[in-house]
């Protein structure tokens, strides 16, 4: 798979955080936040957080937390457009599976998070009952 | 609340995409979609749709299936960032609340959808026993 200079900035961004995640490092997940309000953070299950303060609130829980999470990240994808860019990966969770949309930002020609959003890939469809993905086309 | 005319623009566009959705419109839905191959979707419980092709065929399976499903947005936040912008809304999909992320590209002067990521507001935390949102800072 080609990779512009970009998308490869941006996955290894990606990666940062997830390496971040893993080793609970709190110091090193903030500085991978960009310093700005409009941060946002969909934990799995949890409503949406806005704002800086507020996500760095959920990371400081959920970093110091007592429960052993093992985090990884799988097939991650990125799309480059301007000064952000957009990932999508797969993440393996305590043996479980999810999906993350992470959002990027260029600030001081650095990639920062500005927005993640994990949520499960469930075993029912909230939308309707329809098995996990389309086999193909429907037509 | 101040928006700037481009923050109104995306939240116009975001209204657009849920109306399609309510209204079972394949033609608007496809309109509201970028034209190009990084689009991508997470349907709560799927896995990622990836490319438009992948994209658009879940919505022809979802639009037309025959469960009647009452979507509505609200609290939706835009944040834009150049060409790019994205919004964060709950969703109400037949009384179950959702968070969803929806991701916009400037396209020939209009904003289309590049990227939505819909999960539910889970009973239950997949990263860590902790209640859906903190009541404040834990420290």
């Amino acid at each position: 798979m080609f990779l512009s200079p970009a998308e490869a900035e941006v996955l290894a961004a990606n990666e940062a955080f997830y390496r971040a995640f893993a080793a609970r490092d709190l110091d090193a997940m903030d500085a991978l936040w960009a310093r700005r309000d409009a941060v946002a953070c969909v934990h799995p299950g949890w409503e949406a957080l806005r704002g800086r303060g507020e996500v760095m609130a959920s990371w400081r829980a959920i970093l110091g937390g007592n429960s052993a999470a093992k985090i990884s990240c799988s097939s991650a994808t990125a799309s480059v457009m301007g000064d952000t860019a957009l990932v999508l990966c797969t993440e393996g969770l305590d043996g479980d599976e999810l999906i993350a949309t992470n959002v990027f930002a260029r600030e001081d020609n650095a990639w920062k998070l500005m927005h993640h959003h994990a949520g499960p890939v469930a075993r029912r469809s909230a939308r309707q009952a329809t098995p996990r993905r389309p086999k193909g086309p429907p037509n």
